[in-house]
């Protein structure tokens, strides 16, 4: 089989390294066009690119010559954005416009009614908002985004517990990585010894994201989950890994035991199933009462399952629970790669 | 004026070191006994002590002989404690017995209903639950205990709250420092680049003491606080300092402004002011949208004030804010220490 | 072709399980044996083992019930130690003397003149000294023991530059992970924010043993390498991976880039190599002015490959360089896995 | 006594603002001015600077406003330096020119044969050269730079030794704190887990600025020190404190016990002694074999101390041993007041 044409949009940044890193021999896709910005055009990436993964950089990618982020040079069917959310505004469109299917880490058209922010294993049939970007942007391609790192992992566990239980309402407060800021990102100084209580931006989203992700596509739109959910966003010093501190309030009274098995039951919807990039298992439970933790938990199905523990009662809500996952391997490019891998088998990408 | 003689129980731990610094020429109390284990009696305290902190170990601690933690060979009047729970149990009361204060920063007497956890600028009436147990126990002498150090920034900032608006609920997620562990503590492998989401114990203590410190004294006993907290507790990579993040529901509504104006114009009861421990301010607003932050923060007020900051809107409560306290200071020696200076104040040390 | 039974002494240790994790499918050996201290005898090692590693305990260990490290109980043919050093003195020849070839990261018999500290891409020859062992002690099986961890990368990188140029004397100081140190280890407490410029016994060890590795065997005995190495050692904030800087003054000057020609075309003997943990490369040398750095290149070729970085000139010796290499895999259980697989190919196994 | 009005050039960046600190209710001088970039030019300096000390900023630099680093604007008769090394170059001979005298903590004007790159408590006396800038150059005022922050734990140590022993060669590794990049300096990502073995141009200054310090001012010129140094420098995960692991060659053979009564009794020349900055002690030996360590041992002598410890024999060169001193205090701000109080004394701010 022929693999698809790909392109990475904004390749030299840290999420655009994970691109290059994570489709490397990829089945399905061929990276060959790779974007930077204007400092690194005509530059060979492997001269010009600070490569901060500990794994070395592809052979093939050395050699690709860095091109300008313009729709006009760039005309793979598949396009991974790593962009900036202000570029990501005006570019990815005038992609999907000209007929690629854009798998985006940006933030800029999540909220947007016609585009799925996707976490296969959860909402795989928002992706047939495609269709409504189709007929109502007149676009020939369309936009997939993927979830923002800290709402993936609490979506995944939330989708088991509301498909079960039902959910009224959610406290969540994150304790996040280094690797979500970027590079350079946190400044040392500001870290050590340290914890910063703020992320710009991040609580809102983590607040409104899952909801729109755990909501239900009724053919048009997505109906939003109707629950509320109350975020802190912390930054710690971490590589790589969020975790997340979880109670939860639920609509059908649940024992720690039906929820425990829930979590270990949940199966994301068939079509998410299979492909390269399945986190296997869905969702680990670990039963270590100390578990699960950033390091040691991340790299759990190749950095794309979800590992929950601590599951236990709450004397407010009914239960409290402490969720990890990767931030940049299934909160971002992994994330969108398996969203490109769906889309691939519902027939999107021909 | 002549000072008190006083005896540091565990003087050779972590938080017993704290108690030789912050007794270091103390205006009332003059420490003349220091106890250790089996292994340090009889030995040069300055010859047996890994001494932990960067200040250097004090003249007069050097040469004091370690003797053993037996309240038949420790007669002082005032004893800071620094044991663990368990000798803590059998011991602090035969010191009671005697006739001695004992002021403890173990957790074994705090949830006795005759004995205060007292933070003076909280509830320094407290201790008067002492007259309780003389009179009901036969003790010539008395317990009054700390608060857990991850407990005590909470209630401060709770306090100003719960006086103004009253409170319904809360949730509190802690990220806390290495020390609170004690020494060795923590191992380095299982907290560099991690977080552990578990602390033996914390959970429920971080429930169920505040609301003991900020009941009521009917003269008799503490009726407790009757609002509901719901407590997640975390191990983080900062070697001093407990950050809360903490949402709280309100019984009156209350403005953002209003909620700041309340925890900015605090004041402990008279008896709790002007005292060498004193926190000055009780607490610190940072206006800063990313502090509090342990390593720039916690030693505000000397290590004794409560900094708050990132009081916000809640979708689901009222109020979200962030709790910053020096874990080793205020929520353990130092508050002791000052514990000890409010009984002196009120005579029960003559 | 059947595998060999082999047994871990030790095996709950930081070490042991490490061992556990190389061996885990490993084409010549199989583990069937574990021992453990008293505390663990008769408990499934799945339940009594505290296990230290991201990647997941092999189901096959889970099963196996520890014994007590007593070689009337273990009679594998293949022994891999973990032991404290005082305990390998006494244990592990008595396994020599009943037949079995024991392969130990304990310090305890590696000074003795008749025993190998094996570094196979080094000093394969060396293995040889088992027979003097077998004629002089009686013993029908052997000891081998593995380098210390630190001096691990300072005698593959010295090879190349002695063998090409002679070395007259060499200073080395080394930045250490915390690894070296077991597990529960460095208190988190003291390396947090910090440096701490001492390690029990190192500098010595460090000193010493590259110059018997780097010795020649003359058919009897090891003649030691006759150059002085003076070494500084500290401990670092890093997980895994040692770290030196190294100053060397050659017999016979040579460019930085005759020295980097040589480090990059070192080979080991032709029987160190094509063994499932050979390194592949041997040395890495690495072009950036940064590099080598632990957490980026401490797995390069599993974990086994020396990396050496920033060659230039030294204005008092000849050569500055950078060396890195992952003490608990090249440095501990996978050189002793890498020996006993070169004695396996001599037929010592057998 | 009328305090001297000084200025800060480069106050909003991180040694300002140790400049800003140190100079809060300094005896001597009264900063009345503090100059940043363009962009900060007429704000409030409480309002543009973001302090990154846990010390409050002081009230009245709160609303000094910024103004351009520009001689024609900034007119004090001291002015202190944090400027980067491009612009130093320019600017500060232009106050010299005009009857300033700049003490910077920039790199500019080091090397150059008539400034001092000033220790005190080593060579008061190369403050003389300042007649000479003033003789040849024509200058009003005059330049007096502090040292490289990790050649001055560095020199001072060798100064003791050097007077005793004489020194033939040196070779030193530094560990070298985050706060000795400025901010936002290391990157976090960089330096979590991890250590840096590179910093640009640092060796080159380690190995010749000590020389020039502990040369002899012959009336007319500084002769260097003639021994060669060769040096490694590392970035590791600490805050503030150089550490340097040094071995030396005296000309004259010492004991350990010598070499560590010659560290302790060591005194600074008398000019030096009893001034606000001055060091107490000049050396502090620490006696335990793991210090010093820089979050332990950084604060020693309000920070101004070095701190050495753990001297013992060397087999290839005479003495090993390890020295600490605080990079952002000791190493540039307080060095830099330190000197400004030495030319005081001097007469030269008259």
């Amino acid at each position: 089989m022929k693999k698809i044409p790909a392109a990475i949009l904004g390749a030299t940044g840290s999420v655009g390294q994970r691109f290059v890193q994570l489709l490397d021999q990829h089945p399905l896709f061929e990276v060959v066009c790779l974007t930077g910005s204007d400092r690194t055009i005509g530059t060979r990436y492997g001269d010009t690119c600070r490569w901060l993964l500990a794994d070395p950089m592809p052979e093939w990618a050395k050699n690709i010559k860095v091109v300008a982020t313009d729709p006009a040079q760039v005309d793979e069917l598949v396009i991974f954005s790593a962009l900036p959310a202000d570029i990501a505004l005006t570019v990815e469109a005038d992609f999907a416009v000209k007929g690629s299917m854009v798998f985006s880490n940006a933030s800029a058209y999540r909220m947007a009614a016609d585009v799925p922010i996707l976490i296969p294993e959860v909402n795989a049939d928002h992706a047939k908002l495609v269709d409504i970007q189709r007929k109502d942007r007149g676009w020939k391609g369309g936009i997939v985004t993927n979830s923002n790192c800290t709402s993936t992992g609490i979506t995944v566990a939330f989708k088991a517990l509301l498909d079960a239980f039902g959910i009224e309402k959610a406290f969540v407060v994150s304790m996040q990585a280094l690797s979500g800021a970027g590079y350079p990102g946190v400044p040392s100084m500001d870290i050590l010894d340290n914890v910063i209580p703020y992320i710009g931006g991040e609580e809102h989203k983590v607040e409104i994201e899952p909801l729109k992700m755990l909501g239900a596509f009724d053919g048009k739109k997505i109906v939003d989950a109707s629950f509320v959910i109350s975020a802190h966003t912390n930054r710690v010093a971490v590589t790589d890994g969020h975790m997340v501190c979880a109670s939860v309030a639920l609509k059908n009274k649940a024992s720690v035991e039906d929820a425990i098995q829930v979590i270990r039951s949940y199966q994301g919807p068939e079509i998410s199933q299979n492909l390269p990039s399945s986190p296997v298992p869905v969702m680990l439970y670990r039963t270590e009462n100390d578990r699960p933790q950033p390091r040691m938990d991340r790299m759990t199905g190749k950095g794309m399952t979800t590992v929950v523990g601590r599951l236990r009662e709450d004397p407010l809500f009914d239960l409290k629970m402490v969720i990890n996952s990767h931030n940049t391997i299934r909160g971002a490019a992994g994330g969108s790669v398996y969203n490109a891998e769906v889309l691939h088998k519902m027939g999107y990408l021909s």
